[in-house]
This record gives structure tokens, C-alpha cells and sequence, in this order.
């Protein structure tokens, strides 16, 4: 094709970027781009300073390495959680699914990843040290592993509850079992297996 | 929920400013936001810089409406193309539909948009002005009509065909008939009326 019969160059970058970001494919990243072209210059500006903010005002909390804007953040500073329990999840949105759940008024901790030798993540790359870090206080009497049920998240419970086992925190791993709505008929194998092995009394 | 224990107010801004976009929808936006937090900085800020540079560098070819970054576009200075047809589109994006064909060769209008009389989209609206003014330097013999084979772009080609061609410029619509590949027994009512309809000799 002709050099200046092509897609303009702003806008053939703008559908390279939109197509780096997951779930977006190259027809989606050009409808995207696109529309940002029909878009006021205001909506256009406010994602883009969006973009920009997250980048800079989002930190880690030094106490559950969870995503904030300030340190410690709000769970770690709210005096009416349970400061004994502590929720060992993957990833932030981890703790808003928990939170949604509404079931869970204890601390978190979230790792920002799991344990997978075969990518090269190793327990250094994640952030268990600053959970042994956060045990040694002695205030907190039980973790929960909310890893996923997963190879790797299975994995990096197993890791945890063996480094911090001994030291005498108790340490509970999420119920396995049907989900909500589930039909037996369609329920996998490992699901089923699972339910039976950790059936309760009526 | 707690006011520090909630989502931080960026992430919060940059779920919405995604959740605004096309095809994007909530679930989606988070994990895009929280994959920017993730992302490194540098391409945080190349996209947050492309989404800009398109508002600021792109505009329309004041001869086809084109989006473009130089005034003329490349397809109106091109002076290979066939300048006695004008092939007119909905989009900016039509026009790369049809260049990928490879099977056009002449200039192009874009009307960006269509006649809707339900929305308030009237002839004022979309660039048909500019296209009455282009088609009377003379030298335009024939305008395909390939607006969608919509409700509204028919109209449109209608109102275009009634405006233009009393002044003696041939107006042409794109063929209707069974997209290649398609199955007879799948095909709806109407394509194959028009198929019928439009049925050429072997």
C-alpha cells in the first residue's frame, strides 16, 4: 500500500496499544481506536490522565502488599477487623471478590502472584517473606489460603502452610467443594471427588 | 463499605473510563485496569500518550473526509487513483474494507454517519454537502453508494441518488446477493430475495 494511503500513524499506534492490553484482539483494538477518534477530547483526555493516575498514585500497603493510595491502607488501618485472622490471597481483585462475599471481616495478604517453578517464580519472586515478616508480631492466630484451586495455587498453600506451619499458626485452606447452583450431572470429576471427600453432617 | 477499604479512587476512575468504551464491559474494564497496574510504566504511558496523540494529530481531508494526519490524504493526492469515481462510506473504517479488497481503485467520501430521522440525523449532519460541492468541479462521472445495506444507509444512498442525480453524475450501489461461502439453507429471506433479484446470466 501506498505510504499516505495507509492508516494514519497516530492511529495505527493507538490499535497496536489497545491490541497489547488482555482480551483485546486486533478487530476489537481497531474499533477501539476508532471510536476514540469520534470521542470528545475531553473523554478521551480523562482515560488517558486515568491511565496515567493509576500508574502513579497506586502503591503497595507495606503491611498486605495490597494495591492503595495511601500506607497502610484501609484494611490494614480499619480497627474493626479482626486483626487474628489473615486472608492469604493471589491478587487484588482477590480481596474484592472476598469482600463481596461478605463473609470475611479479618486482614489480608496478597502474595501478587503464585508459586510456579515452571515460569521461574520461585517464593522470592512473590511476597511470602513479608508474611512470616507480619507473623512474627504474634498477633495473627490463623491464615487462610485463599489461593486459587489451581496446580500452582495448591502449590504455594502447600508452600506456606509448610514455612509457617511449625511456627504454630493455624492455617486453613478455602472449602473445596460444588459451587452455588451447581448440577451434579455436569459437576468435573475432581469437583466431585472433592465435595465427597469433604462432606459435612446435616 | 468502609470509605479507605473500597477500591482506590484511580482504579476506581479507570474501571469506569474503560467501562465507557465499546464492547467493554465491567468485568472486563477491571481486569484491563488492573492489568495497567501491573503493566510497566512505560507502556502505561504509551498508550495514555497514543490515546492523545490521535485527538490532537488526526483530522478530516477537507476534500474526502477522510480521517488523516496531512491535508489532503493520501488517497486524494494520489495521483495513480482513478479521479472520476467516488466510492462513498459510512466510516473511516469502510474505507479500509474496501482497500483491502483490492478491487477499487478511485477516491473516496466519508460521510461519518448516516441518515437516521429517529436519532435527529438529518442531511446536515453528515458530510453530503461537501459532496455536492466536490461533484461540481465536473469531474466526477459516477458515486457508488456502499453504505451499509442497513435501514438507514439505504435511505441514505436513496436521498443521495435523488440529490445528485439530477445533475447527470451516475450513482451506483453496491451488488446485494449471497456472500461467498455462504448456505443456501442458512441464508435469511432477504439476501436471497436480492440475490434473486440481482441474478446475472453465466
Amino acid at each position: 500500500m501506498a505510504e499516505g494511503s495507509s492508516t494514519p500513524e497516530p492511529i495505527q499506534r493507538l490499535v497496536e496499544s489497545f491490541h497489547r492490553l488482555p482480551g483485546i484482539g486486533p478487530k476489537s483494538a481497531q474499533r477501539l481506536a476508532y471510536h476514540i477518534l469520534r470521542t470528545t477530547e475531553q473523554e478521551a483526555s480523562a482515560l488517558a490522565q486515568a491511565i496515567l493516575d493509576v500508574k502513579q498514585r497506586i502503591r503497595l500497603c507495606s503491611q498486605c502488599m495490597n494495591i492503595t493510595e495511601s500506607d497502610p491502607c484501609g484494611y490494614c488501618r480499619d480497627e474493626r477487623r479482626d486483626r487474628s485472622v489473615v486472608c492469604v490471597v493471589e491478587q487484588p481483585l482477590d480481596v474484592l471478590a472476598i469482600e463481596r462475599s461478605g463473609g470475611y471481616r479479618g486482614l489480608y495478604h496478597v502474595l501478587h502472584g503464585v508459586l510456579s517453578p515452571m515460569d521461574g517464580i520461585g517464593p522470592e519472586h512473590i511476597h511470602i517473606r513479608e508474611l512470616v515478616v507480619r507473623l512474627q508480631a504474634g498477633e495473627i492466630q490463623e491464615v487462610i489460603m485463599a489461593t486459587n484451586p489451581s496446580l500452582e495455587g495448591e502449590a504455594t498453600a502447600m508452600y506456606v502452610q509448610r514455612l509457617i506451619g511449625p511456627a504454630g499458626v493455624k492455617v486453613t485452606r478455602l472449602a473445596r467443594g460444588l459451587p452455588s447452583g451447581a448440577d451434579l450431572e455436569y459437576t468435573d470429576d475432581v469437583t466431585l471427588a472433592r465435595a465427597l471427600e469433604g462432606r459435612q453432617e446435616v
